[in-house]
């Protein structure tokens, strides 16, 4: 399984993973395709660059890339305090009184509270890049899109290649006309920051935009072989992938239960592609979640409105903390696809990798059978 | 492109098309697909038959089916004078003015209103089972998941099998219960009834929950033949079609525009794949319709809750009717999917049927070079 892309960034496979977690980048790597490492959740540049050493170190010269959360147009922000005053108290209370509700126990006395997540701020993200350009990184991915100019010049100069996400042709081809190399398109059954399009309409749309002028790797419900397969028929130079990666047996993240699987994977292994839900309320913007009692709170009647991005994700940041460290698997603030149906056992790295190998060689098999018969 | 399904039905290629014009159903058959001619629009049974007979006369003895709607619990209902009764003036008052604002014409004195689409009551469809079945007809389809069990029973005892949409593995499992003979996976992209589950997941799912108790076609974003080999790819034994051929040029109903087209073809000739919602706007269950300035009046705050199934229908027939019969294609009420971004010129039902086969092909060589590289 073979496209141009594998030429260009040195990998067995055009199997691109979005994770959060360093071991599971590590291992897309070793297995054969790029693990891309999320950043937003580094606050302090120099636990990014902690991890990018690791990530050096463990990675056997294999390429791997880096995830940034960076609007295009640069947003005026203050320090943290600032922007903690334009958080109305009307929503701190709904926040605490939903926690209380839904039992979640508070942090212990002596750990530190998360300030939010200031990756989601451009000055965090700016300095994600100039700590990720120090390393022998192969990509730089932006969840919002296009990045700024001078982060696309910034990265081009030091020979890495821009992928940004797109949900829709018009975007796709704005990130063509603003330099980026590679577009990634998220369809509609995505985790995270999605769109209305669906994958089996977005993708070959957007292919068709570019009509060449970046390479498009296929994001949104792609857990198996077949759906690779399904992918590189429509037009797709490879697949972006995240969620199926989550209930890996690398994803270290998260506070585990005596089965050793964590909280949050206990509530994905539980989960019907029915289960999620597309909100403002973990960013701001319309991501993708796991359905929880979290989410179906912000559903009643009594909820007040998401604030905007940066606020929300900085509102509801300790809540995120305090459900990811308590033992209640429906009580969780998770982004992940519909493809989290699909998500039922805890499976190695490699075999998730070579599944969607095979899986990709059965489809064309059986399709070469229907076209030959 | 052979499938199973090809024997099955006698079918040249297994692309199933749903369509309310027997114009269309007729050159669907003649292109060596299966045409499955939509019931719900025929109040009278005997309007119908006089279909019927010309789908006979017109086939080349070519297979062809029906689509009915019947939910599988039969309601209580009366005539349509008690159901009128239970539809509230604020609604009647609503719909009213909303016309007005739109700039909607009123019918021609002597036009003859309509009194809602019968079609989607329960004893109107069982007479549309009753006359399909004195026709040589391959397929009975119903839109609302399983018909009742003495329908099944009965179109078996004719020798006729019987599909039914769905739009989750759980449905697709108890229409195989309840003797269904053929599962229609319809994904979020489609137009009409459908569910929350992007056809990239929703396809696998099913063919997988049904492990061969029934094959499954592929519903939901299909416009071309890279489509159709992702469907084929991801197990499907075949296609489900309908929008795509909504802008074919045997498409014949609706009034004409002076340039040939109809209102309704040039609102859809206009769209992008961002210009559909999804609202029970138009039946009282969530379906997928082309965006204008009707769907948006629905969306104000001023708007009332659309009313459930049967009534919703019956409250917005005559405006229905009214729009499809002005020159206006911004305030339209049609179902269509979310591929209504790629129907951008008026084709032949054989052009469209013969991309779907040459693109189905030129996808699976695709694959192939993929898999071999």
């Amino acid at each position: 399984m073979r496209t141009e892309l594998c030429e260009r960034f040195g990998i067995e496979y055009p199997i691109f993973v979005f994770t959060p977690s360093e071991k599971v980048a590590a291992a897309v790597s070793k297995a054969g395709g790029l693990g891309v490492l999320g950043c937003v959740r580094f606050n302090d540049a120099d636990d990014l660059e902690n991890v990018l050493q690791w990530m050096d170190a463990n990675t056997d010269g294999k390429p791997y890339g880096v995830d940034i959360v960076m609007p295009a147009k640069v947003p005026t922000e203050g320090t943290s305090v600032d922007i903690n005053k334009l958080i109305p108290e009307t929503h701190r209370d709904f926040v605490a009184k939903t926690l209380a509700d839904l039992g979640v126990p508070p942090l212990p006395e002596d750990e530190e509270r998360s300030e939010g997540v200031l990756g989601w701020l451009h000055s965090v993200a700016r300095s994600h890049v100039d700590v990720a350009l120090k390393h022998p990184i192969k990509l730089i991915a932006n969840a919002l899109g296009s990045p700024p100019k001078d982060v696309i010049d910034q990265a081009h100069a030091a020979g890495v290649p821009v992928a940004a996400l797109a949900g829709s042709a018009k975007h796709a081809l704005r990130h063509a006309e603003n330099g980026v190399d590679i577009v990634v398109a998220q369809g509609h059954e995505a985790g995270g920051h999605t769109g209305e399009i669906g994958s089996m309409v977005l993708w070959p749309e957007i292919v068709d935009a570019l009509d060449g002028k970046a390479p498009v790797l296929a994001a949104g419900g792609i857990g198996t072989g077949r759906q690779v397969a399904a992918a590189l028929a429509l037009g797709a130079q490879g697949v972006w992938m995240g969620s199926a990666f989550l209930t890996s047996a690398e994803y270290d993240l998260g506070v585990r239960q005596a089965s050793g699987v964590s909280t949050i994977q206990q509530a994905m292994l539980d989960a019907t592609s029915s289960d999620t839900v597309r909100r403002k309320i973990y960013t701001g913007k319309p991501a993708r979640l796991l359905k929880s009692r979290w989410t179906d709170a912000w559903d009643a009647d009594n909820a007040p409105d998401p604030l905007p991005m940066p606020l929300q994700n900085i509102l509801v940041s300790e809540a995120h903390q305090r459900m990811n460290e308590s033992s209640d698997p429906t009580a969780v603030a998770m982004p992940v696809g519909q493809i989290v149906g699909r998500m039922n056992e805890i499976r190695p790295v490699a075999d998730i990798i070579g599944e969607l190998v095979s899986g990709f060689e059965e489809a064309t098999k059986r399709l070469d059978g229907i076209a030959e018969s």
